[in-house]
C-alpha cells in the first residue's frame, strides 16, 4: 500500500466516524424520544473524541507528509488536492489544545441550556455571564488558531477557508447602502398581500407537492430521504445518503414549501460530489457560504421566480383548489415575494436578510476586540437595528437573544449566510450566460440544465477548491455583491412598481 | 479512580460504540435510501471493529483482573456481577482470532446475498456451496469457543449462556409428543374462521389502535418510539431509548397488531433494566430465550387471551365499526387463535411454533457433526417436516430456504425462540400465583400489576443473572415445558371443543 493509500484509509475512518455521528444527530432531531438525551450525549461525545483523536494523531501527520512527498501538493488532481486540504484541516485541528476543546464543549453545552431559558424569559442578563465566558473562549480560540490582522479572521476562517474580515467588511459595505435604499423605497410603496399563503393547507398535501417540486429540481430520493424536524436542516452520511428535514405549518404555506426547496438545495450540493470523493475529506461542501449559495439559489432565485411558478402554479392550484382557485399567478407571485422588515432573521425576506447579517458581523467583531462589552450588547443591538431597519425590538427575545449561534460557540459563522446570497446571484448570472434559455427551461419545469451546470462547475469538486478559488474559476473574480443587488433591484422594482 | 471505575469507563465506551452501531442499523431499516448501502456498510464495519478492539484489548483484561481483586466476583450486587459477566464476555470475545472474525464476516455478507437470490429462485443448489462454507466456519467457531460434550454447545452458549445441547434436547423431547398430539386433535376438529381479520383495515387506524394498546400495556413512549420496517424488530440504544418497528398490511389485521405487541414486549424488557445499569454491559436482556419469553408473553398469553379482548374488543370495534360491528367477541377471539400447520415458521401459530424449531434444532446438530451433509439437507428437511406436520413443502422457498439465519452465520440461535415460549408460560404461571386477580386486571385494561411483577423479577436485573439463574430464582426450577403444554391444552381444548 502506498503512503497515499494509507492516508486515504485513515481519513476514511475519520469520515466514517463523522458520518456515524451525523446519523446519530439526525436521529436525535427526527425520531429520538425525550428519554434518549443523556445516552445520545454520551454516544456523540465518544464518536467526536474518537474522530478527533484519529485525525489529530501523530500518525496522521506522518502519513500526510509521506503522502505529500509521494503525490505532491500542486495541481488540481484529486490526490494533491486531497493532501493539501487534509494538511490544512490537520493544521487547524491540531492547533486547539485538548483542554481548550473540552472547556469549549462544556461551555457551549451549558451555554445552550442557559440561552434557551434566557430567551424564554426574554432576559439577556440571565445569558450575559455565559456569553462573557464564550466570548473569552472565542478570543482564546482565535489566538490558538492564529491570524494576521484581526482575531475575527481566525473564527471566520473555520467556515470560509482563507477569507478575511477585511474582505467581508468591504463586501458588506459595498452593498449595504443599496439594500437600505431599496428597502426604504419598498416601504414607501403600497404593500403586497400575502394572505393567500395564510390559509389552511393540509400537511399531507403540502408534503406531496413540495416533494414533487424538489424531485423535479433534481434532489435524488434514491440517494436521499426527507423527514420532519422542529428546526429544519440538511445532513449527509456520504455522497449517496443525504437527508433533508422540513417543518410543516398547516396554516401557512411558505415554511414547508420554501424550506424544503432550501434544504434540497443544500442536499443536491451534497449529492453532487464526485463519487470518487465519497468517504474522503474532499466530499461535501467547500464552505458554508458556497453551501448557502446553493440553498438560496434554489429557494429564492428559482423557487420564488415568476418563471418557476409559470410551471408550478397550475400544479399547486390543482393540489389546493379550494384555497387557490381564485388567486391569480400574479397575486401568488407577489405574495411569496412580500418584503417587510421584521425583527427575526430566520423569517426575513431576501431583500432584508443581509442587513440582519451585517448587524451581527459588526457586533461580533466589536465583542471580540473588546470594543463592545457583553453588558452593553443589547443596547448596541437595538441602536444598530433601529439605524438599519427603522424600528426597535420590543424585547431581547426579538432582539439580541433570537439566535442560537453564540450560545453554541459559533462566532464568525453568520457572515456565511450573506455571502451565500451574493454567491448565488453570481453563479446564477454565469449559468444564465452559459445557458441563455435557462429561465425559459425553468418555466417548462426543466431543471436539468441548471443542475448539470451546478454539478459541473461546483458540486462535483466537493472541497477541492476553496470558495475563493471556485468563484474565481466560475466568475473570473472574487465575491462581488453587484449581481445580487442588481437581481434584487430588477425583481422588486417590478413587484413594487418602483 | 478505582480499578472498578476505570473498568466501567472502558466498558461504557464499548456500550456507546455498540449503541451507535444500533442507531445506524435502525436508521438503515427504517429511513435509509437505497444509495446509502455501501456507506452504511463502511460505517458499521468501523464501529464494529472499534468496539471489538476496545473490548478485547489487553488493557480490558488487565482492568478486569484488577477490578475482580477489588470488588470480588461473588454475590448478587451489581459490582461483582458486572465483573463476572464482563469476564465471561471477554473470555468469549477473545477466543475468536481476528482472522476468523474477518473470514466469518465476509462469508456471512456473501451468504446473505446468495441466500436472497437462492430463495427467490427456489433453488437450494445455488445456496449449497455458501452454506457448506458457513457450516465449516460454524464448526471452526465451536472449536475456538470450546465445549465439553457437543460442538453445538458452543454455538448455543453464544445466545443462552451456560445452556447445553443435552438440556435443550431433553426439554424439546419432553413436549414434542404433546404438541403433535394436540395439533392432530385440532386438525380433526372443525376449523375456526379467521375471515374477520382479513378485511380492509386502513393503516393509520391500525397504527393508532396498536399504539394505544402497547402504551396501555406499559411501553413508555417517553423512552421509546415506533417506526415502520419491512422486517419488524426491536432495538435499544440504552435503557431510555428503545425503538420498536412494525409492518402494516391493510388487508390483514394481525401482522401489525400482534407484531407491535410482540416488539413492545421486547421493548418493555429493554426499558426495564435498572437505571444504574444503563451504559454498562449488564443493561438489556440476559438471553435471547428470556427476551423471547417477554415478547411471547405479551403477544400470545396476554394479547391473544380472552381476558384481554374483553377490555380491548369494544375499542377495536369502535375503531373499525364497518369491519367488526357484526363480529362477536367470541368469533374474534377464535379468529385470532386459529391453529393451522403451515410451511413458514414466522407465520406459525403458538401451537405449531415449537415444532418448527425442534426440526431446525435437530438438523443443525446433524449438520455440525457431519451426520448430515449440506447436499442431503433439503431431503432431510422435507422428511422431517412431513413426519412432524403431515405435509411436505412444495419447494425449497417454503422449506429449507425460508429462514435468513444460516445465511447470516446464526447457528444455535433457533432454539431460543422455543425456549421463549416455554419460559413465558412458566413466568406467567408464577405471576398469576403471586397475583391471583391478574387476568381479571387484564380484562379491566390494568397491566401495571403484571408489568411491575416482570420488572421486579426479570427486567430490572438486566444481564446480572443467566437465564437458568433467573428461572431458578423465579420458579424454583429450570426450564420446564409442562406449563406451556398445559397452557396450550387448556386454551385450545376450549377453542376447538376438544
Amino acid at each position: 500500500m502506498s503512503h497515499y493509500q494509507a492516508l486515504l484509509s485513515r481519513l476514511s475512518d475519520v469520515a466514517s466516524l463523522r458520518e456515524a455521528a451525523a446519523v446519530l444527530g439526525y436521529d436525535q432531531q427526527t425520531a429520538m424520544p425525550p428519554g434518549g438525551v443523556q445516552g445520545r450525549a454520551r454516544q456523540l461525545a465518544l464518536l467526536s473524541r474518537l474522530s478527533h483523536e484519529t485525525f489529530t494523531a501523530e500518525e496522521t501527520g506522518r502519513l500526510l507528509e509521506a503522502a505529500a512527498a509521494e503525490v505532491g501538493t500542486e495541481g488540481d488532481e484529486d490526490a494533491p488536492r486531497m493532501v493539501r486540504v487534509a494538511r490544512e484541516d490537520y493544521a487547524q485541528a491540531t492547533k486547539l489544545p485538548t483542554e481548550y476543546v473540552a472547556a469549549f464543549a462544556q461551555a457551549t453545552s451549558l451555554g445552550y441550556q442557559t440561552w434557551v431559558r434566557a430567551r424564554q424569559a426574554k432576559d439577556f442578563a440571565m445569558f450575559a455571564p455565559t456569553l462573557k465566558r464564550l466570548v473569552e473562549l472565542a478570543r482564546q480560540g482565535a489566538d490558538y488558531l492564529g491570524y494576521d490582522e484581526h482575531p475575527y479572521d481566525a473564527l471566520l476562517g473555520q467556515y470560509e477557508r482563507g477569507m478575511t474580515t477585511r474582505q467581508v467588511a468591504a463586501i458588506f459595505e459595498a452593498h449595504r447602502p443599496a439594500l437600505v435604499e431599496l428597502i426604504s423605497a419598498i416601504q414607501a410603496a403600497p404593500q403586497v398581500d400575502d394572505s393567500p399563503l395564510r390559509q389552511h393547507f393540509p400537511i399531507e398535501a403540502q408534503k406531496r407537492f413540495a416533494t414533487e417540486v424538489v424531485q423535479a429540481m433534481g434532489f435524488d430520493f434514491q440517494r436521499g430521504a426527507q423527514a420532519v424536524a422542529v428546526h429544519p436542516f440538511c445532513t449527509s452520511f456520504g455522497v449517496n445518503d443525504v437527508r433533508i428535514t422540513t417543518r410543516f405549518d398547516e396554516n401557512f404555506l411558505s415554511p414547508a414549501l420554501f424550506g424544503m426547496i432550501h434544504e434540497a438545495g443544500h442536499g443536491m450540493y451534497e449529492q453532487g460530489s464526485a463519487q470518487e470523493l465519497d468517504g474522503t475529506l474532499l466530499a461535501g461542501g467547500t464552505s458554508l457560504g458556497v453551501h448557502e449559495s446553493q440553498s438560496r439559489l434554489w429557494e429564492n432565485m428559482i423557487g420564488r421566480s415568476e418563471s418557476f411558478w409559470r410551471w408550478a402554479y397550475p400544479k399547486l392550484q390543482a393540489a389546493f383548489p379550494d384555497q387557490l382557485e381564485d388567486v391569480s399567478l400574479d397575486a401568488f407571485y407577489q405574495a411569496i415575494n412580500k418584503v417587510q422588515p421584521s425583527f427575526i432573521r430566520v423569517e426575513a425576506d431576501e431583500a432584508t436578510y443581509n442587513l440582519h447579517i451585517i448587524l451581527r458581523f459588526e457586533l461580533e467583531q466589536a465583542l471580540l476586540t473588546g470594543d463592545l462589552t457583553v453588558d452593553d450588547l443589547p443596547q448596541a443591538w437595538n441602536d444598530k437595528f433601529s439605524a438599519y431597519f427603522g424600528m426597535t425590538p420590543p424585547d431581547d427575545a426579538l432582539g439580541v437573544l433570537q439566535d442560537v449561534h453564540w450560545s453554541s460557540g459559533l462566532m464568525g459563522y453568520f457572515p456565511t449566510y450573506a455571502l451565500g446570497n451574493l454567491l448565488a446571484a453570481q453563479y446564477l448570472a454565469q449559468a444564465r450566460r452559459a445557458m441563455p434559455s435557462l429561465m425559459d427551461d425553468v418555466a417548462q419545469g426543466q431543471f436539468g440544465g441548471l443542475l448539470g451546470w451546478l454539478r459541473e462547475n461546483i458540486h462535483r469538486h466537493g472541497r477541492k477548491f476553496t470558495s475563493a478559488e471556485l468563484t474565481q474559476r466560475i466568475c473570473g473574480e472574487g465575491i462581488n455583491p453587484a449581481p445580487y443587488v442588481a437581481y434584487l433591484q430588477t425583481k422588486y422594482c417590478a413587484i413594487y412598481g418602483l
